[in-house]
């Protein structure tokens, strides 16, 4: 069960909170997760009155089937605002008039330019002590950093406040069912275990694609670009999870060490290589958005090749892509399989691809995978077919939980199985900055690519080089 | 394209041609496969005419959709009946003076008492000649023999009359697209050829039931039984194509020593162990069907657990049961992978079952692969799940063929490659009659099933005993 605690939220009036946090809250609450004993307590810098905070981060609830008008007034009972600047250290103060006695949970929600002075803040009042009783926990969403050095700096920051076991740097990809069953996957099925490596595969691509251009975020966005936005974190933890070798133990010591290994041995891209290795992108109209700089050279999207120096994977080149303003909403790792067309129907002809694994992440959560059968018929005519699994048809009864529900419960029970490790981070950061420095360097020219398409066709180029293509 | 031919069809009142010679000839002629020269001379001992023998071999098509009665009329100028008996060597006088100058097919579709004499008198009319033009070949139905003995007896009167190329050995097990399947899908995909091999195959297991008892072929069916009706033959060719090495080529040769060789390494039962490894049954109320002995021991029911000495499948047993009067009509085979529960899952805990991976032939034909996926939720709760794939479903615009349509198809065109060779059916035979004599010393006793079971419970007692199970 989940203790009695007290939840601070950085950047109550934000999306992130109206979207995912209370919502994922509401949820364990309706769910009876929650202890009788709590407090969320919402800190922003607007002036609205507690009635006016409540509507706002009612709206997205409203809209939902589970909505319950009575559970959700016994709910805001448990709920506070305080309004304060994020530079007003005395506004901290009135945070702690609202803790109550147990742990203290706090959630950095804002845009990450505000956490050096929150942290700050949260330092000089005492918020960062830990209490008589409890715990004192952080949570910090991402982006972690901008780079190797602003990044290495939050964490030095972090350190002198916070020990490790305290810190949960939130990656809301490690929440999701489908990544969690890549290890399930991995490593509870003999079949799969004696192909996963680089005698049997040929590469592995990952897509991490969204319809949506930036919307009303733009003034998040610009200047951070897909790059630090998604590249960063999640995709390098989808290509730890494939790439990694088995945890010692199904803890959360043995998966971070695992996961954080992978990433220490992805091959840094040196800066004179990125033009080669890297296609980066901006879709049409992206400079015209909302709160974008009318001159931006902020990438949309981003797609690169990359190796991780193991043995099982030494010479398995891993396509990763993220974009937005793309032509559909798909996140998906595929594991392509050599084609071994056997000598056997050499004469028959066998199909242009080979075996493919496909772990989808979102939409339709599921495992797919693409094998060779006959056709019917007289003739011995291969085809590549499929067969594929999702969550939904296969686990109905069963709700897949939210991401946020997950890191939010995960980080109440204490386990860090599912938030990044410090170490991996810095792996991360280092690898994405010497593609930055190469970027600085006039490497990878910004590309335009119409909305609603794959990207540039250099991202197709960088895969078909090889002899290769997206799947 | 299949050349001009004349089909002479041995037993042409029978079931079999009513119910699969005819209706496979039709969807050949429908479809237009066949030449413009052919001729389907029925032969039998009845005493119709031809509009009686005509209305006789329509009555199962004219239930099907593709019926077309004009079609039907014009299919009809090619067939020919004629009245003799088996034994009465004039009548094969008749059936010459209908061949036409091309190619000869002579199709044993009689009970198998009568092939010597038949054989026999088509010697000595001549009909076994090749025609200055053509080919010759025969079709033999099975069961070819009912021990080593006969087997070997039939297969030398055979080797007196034609050589090897010229005789067809049926068992449409062979023609089933799902079995066809088999070697493709283990050959084409570079992901399972690596766990097929007992490092990961537990053991493998195959079913033959059906649903219904004897119904009307008791007179045929008593004496002979499952083991000789569908083990020697079937279920045998089932372990072959999972047993066998890869073949050389995929040319009738290459295939057929494969499958050979795989079966010649089937480790016989010493008559003294029969009672040990195989389960021998009968349905409740098989005595009192029609033209069944009163007190017949003939076997409804076989379950049997065998070994394939090869390096591969070293300590894998074969399970492989057949029945009639069972609760469902399936036929499947399955390989079931030794369940690693990897030390990263113990705490957790590992479902009972792990990797199965069934091919099933019939009813549904295709694949399934059940594998661990974690359960939705909080908790790392793994469960098996099925991934599956059905060629109906997959191949939607193409029709399966009919396993005779193929038998006749490959027969015309001169393939062999789905036919038995003779070492084939004496390795098989070799094996069975080690058995049946066992049974003759008193091994086996001959247990009693109710209808609509899965047989003698002992049958589950035979791979209990091994701490496994059916799936």
């Amino acid at each position: 069960m989940i203790p009695p605690f007290s939840l601070v939220i950085f950047g109550a009036t934000g999306d992130l909170t109206q979207k995912k946090l209370i919502p994922s809250l509401f949820k364990l609450f309706l769910d009876k997760k929650l202890p009788s004993e709590f407090v969320i307590i919402g800190f922003s810098r607007r002036p609205i009155a507690k009635e006016e905070f409540y509507i706002l981060i009612q709206s997205v609830i409203k809209r939902k089937k589970s909505y319950n008008e009575v559970i959700w007034r016994e709910f805001t009972k448990h709920v506070v605002y305080i309004q304060g600047e994020f530079e007003n250290r005395e506004a901290y103060g009135k945070i702690k008039e609202y803790l109550n006695k147990a742990n203290t949970m706090l959630y950095l929600a804002t845009p990450p330019k505000y956490y050096e002075t929150i942290l700050d803040n949260i330092a000089a009042s005492g918020l960062a002590q830990k209490t008589q009783k409890g715990w004192t926990r952080i949570l910090i969403e991402k982006p972690f950093g901008k780079d190797l050095q602003t990044a290495v700096m939050l964490d030095s920051k972090l350190d002198t406040l916070f020990k490790e076991e305290q810190i949960y740097r939130i990656d809301h990809y490690l929440g999701k069912e489908t990544v969690q069953n890549i290890i399930a996957f991995r490593f509870a099925n003999g079949i799969f275990d004696p192909v996963w490596n680089n005698n049997y595969l040929d590469h592995v691509q990952i897509t991490l694609s969204e319809k949506e251009g930036v919307e009303n975020r733009g003034a998040f966005y610009d200047g951070v670009g897909a790059l630090r936005d998604v590249t960063q974190n999640h995709l390098m933890q989808l290509v730890a999870m494939i790439a990694m070798e088995s945890p010692r133990s199904f803890s959360s010591q043995g998966v971070r060490e695992a996961r954080s290994k992978a990433i220490s041995v992805v091959r840094c891209i040196s800066e004179d290589e990125v033009s080669n290795n890297v296609v980066r992108g901006q879709y049409e109209g992206y400079k015209t958005e909302k709160n974008v700089s009318a001159n931006s050279q902020t990438e949309t999207f981003v797609a690169l090749k990359l190796f991780v120096d193991t043995e099982r994977f030494k010479r398995v080149p891993f396509y990763i892509r993220s974009g937005k303003g793309m032509k559909e909403d798909v996140v998906e790792i595929s594991l392509v399989f050599k084609q071994v067309c056997h000598i056997l129907f050499k004469e028959v002809g066998c199909p242009e691809e080979g075996n493919i694994l496909t772990m989808r992440i979102q939409p339709n959560e599921g495992i797919r995978l693409i094998f060779i059968a006959k056709e019917p018929g007289h003739e011995m005519k291969l085809s590549a077919i499929n067969m594929a699994f999702t969550y939904e048809s296969e686990f109905k009864s069963k709700e897949v939980v939210d991401a946020y529900e997950r890191v939010l419960e995960d980080a109440f029970m204490g386990d860090q199985m599912l938030f990044n490790r410090s170490d991996e981070l810095v792996s991360s950061w280092r690898f994405i900055t010497e593609i930055l420095k190469g970027w600085e360097k006039g490497q990878s020219k910004l590309l335009i690519y119409p909305k609603g398409s794959a990207g540039p066709k250099e991202a197709d180029d960088l895969i078909k080089r090889d002899r290769r293509k997206w799947v």
